[in-house]
């Protein structure tokens, strides 16, 4: 049977809106979740709400990671995180993923140390739903990355089309890369030779794709580095709020607007929606050895319990499984297709077989399958 | 007397718009200009909107550089493109100042090919106009630079607070640094090394900014690499497009909600021109040894004439002569304050005196003025 650990402690409003998202979710949907944090504090929730005794296993952490602190140092400092436990059920098959409203860093950081990396997969990368006029696009990354590298964005693609195709049932998805201008001489050296990959691969390429039409909608899958995509989700979201207050404000101001408003709440409020985070929940963590989905920091129980919908979703469509397929199929094609990484592969393991395994060794942090010369 | 040259040829809606810009400047604030290009076409709208033959000086262009055509080539393939005779006026002195709505990247590459850098000045910027929640901020750079090093973002921090002091008169701008987080431990290297620099600098830096609180406002100048800036500009402002297209659909949909609207539209339109970028116009290059400015390239006649009213008040406060006072200050405070650059400028005018003067002398795309060796 299927349970999701739930960092009970991450967020901002931890462990109340984290508890009663989980209980909403169990008596909504019916989904099983290990609740993991302190255990006073989530059993005087769990009574305050009202929960049968023994709805959750409650996993013990005596301690939790703060928002804001440096994701590197409390891995290290905090062995007994509730992040790291939950991430721990599920490296132990207790659970079959992972959910926090925690900090991102943290989370990923943590994540990175127990589940470490799918096979292949260089980098994992958050991918985030943002809303355009047609729906949602999947942006990918949101954070983890600042600056990868061209191999690194080519298979933040990847897994952001297995993403988009399995958990949103859209086949063939459409993959854009975030650029500054539509043509394909546009960008950064590292943009330039990504879109080269992306062009001769079998994903559905749409080429660049300018912040001005990201929320036309149309591409599925937008391909960003870290730094980028952080800003462009943070902005939206910023925004969204600016625009809003910026109508309040005029509302107040007269008699007049204030009748027009009290006419137009319902399509305020639907138009809302289409923007809010917390219709969404969840961005999961793709590649890594492991199901972990990450929430924002502000979630409310409705955002904590849509999160462990979609993070059980992802979970019943096997998505690791699914991405392993592709990234292990893409490398395989690299391998063979690319004569210049055949040469490559000779000479390695030719003159410099064992300078290069040696290497190889020591950078288990650099791991580069799959990555023909650049 | 003071003149503008305007490329008439560039934009989406040249060169109908542009004249009619040019012109209700000249009519509403007794700008004069210089409108370059193609002479009959001009002159047809002239004749069209009715103006008095001899308003403006016509000068004959016979290129004009089309949008997303390639800014290095269009540079070298069009000696005689209408941004290229506009600029060279301002180089000899028969205008005071340039302004296009033409290719942001032929504009700007053409601009530093004419007017070259102003002296000390590592990379020219795009600073562009952003609305907030208190009015707006100044963000530079929106395109120029994609990868800029740490020296070149603290000079766009120099330069942003003598435009944000001089043209929009708020006294000690505060400075903020486009990053991923609020501590001064995140983001790339690069960023973490001009945050330093910032520290230690007399500008009023107020540290990192994310892209959630720009649009809270408080933040007069907010520097950031090229990319990041011109995906949170090109965002903001589709965002602000898919809101009102939502908001147009809920009133569509329902009677109830037409009412509210007929009530509500004085308030929208005046959150619309907050948000709306005709109302502001023009993005001056900072850093070219001429003032240069540029509009977007779907500037109507309304944002052509804004354009020019700031250009022409950029004029008036002889912005580039206050840079270029702030530019050498700074250089000659990291000269003189940094020991491990006097010992830097003692080994290069010591040792290695001749082959770095011949370095110089080659790498004029490369001068590195006060940049202390990092």
């Amino acid at each position: 049977m299927m349970k999701i650990a739930i960092d009970a402690m991450g967020g901002d409003n931890a462990p109340s809106a984290i508890v009663e998202g989980a209980l909403d979710a169990h008596r909504e949907e019916g989904i099983e979740s290990v609740l993991v944090g302190e255990p006073e504090r989530i059993e005087a929730e769990l009574k305050r709400l009202g929960a049968p005794k023994d709805t959750f296993d409650i996993r013990a952490a005596s301690q939790v990671i703060g928002m804001g602190e440096s994701p590197t140092k409390s891995v290290k400092s905090k062995p007994d995180s509730s992040m790291r436990v939950a991430l721990q059920l599920v490296k132990d098959d207790e659970a079959q993923a992972v959910f926090s409203a925690g900090d991102t860093g943290g989370a990923f950081a943590t994540g990175l140390a127990v589940l470490q990396r799918m096979p292949g997969v260089q980098r994992p990368a958050i991918a985030a739903l943002i809303p355009t006029l047609k729906g949602f696009s999947v942006m990918l990354d949101v954070g983890a990355n600042l600056t990868p590298r061209a191999q690194h964005l080519f298979q933040f693609g990847v897994m952001g089309a297995v993403y988009t195709e399995e958990v949103f049932k859209k086949p063939a998805p459409t993959v854009g890369l975030l650029n500054v201008g539509g043509e394909d001489s546009k960008g950064t050296d590292v943009l330039k030779s990504v879109h080269e990959i992306f062009v001769k691969s079998d994903l559905n390429f749409v080429g660049n794709v300018e912040g001005s039409t990201i929320f036309q909608g149309g591409t599925d899958v937008i391909v960003c580095d870290g730094f980028a995509g952080n800003v462009a989700l943070k902005v939206s979201e910023s925004l969204s709020e600016m625009l809003t207050t910026l109508l309040r404000e005029q509302i107040v101001g007269s008699m007049r607007s204030k009748i027009g408003y009290m006419f137009l709440q319902n399509g305020l409020k639907s138009m809302r929606q289409r923007t809010d985070y917390s219709e969404y929940g969840a961005a999961p963590l793709l590649g890594l050895g492991g199901i972990c989905t990450i929430g924002h920091g502000r979630s409310n129980s409705k955002a904590v319990k849509n999160a462990i919908r979609t993070t059980a979703s992802i979970v019943k469509v096997d998505l690791n499984a699914k991405i392993q397929t592709e990234i292990d199929k893409h490398i395989s094609i690299q391998r063979s297709g690319d004569v210049g990484w055949r040469l490559w592969n000779q000479i390695r393991t030719g003159i410099f077989y064992e300078k290069v395994t040696e290497e190889e060794k020591k950078s288990g942090d650099e791991e580069d399958e799959g990555n023909p010369p650049s």
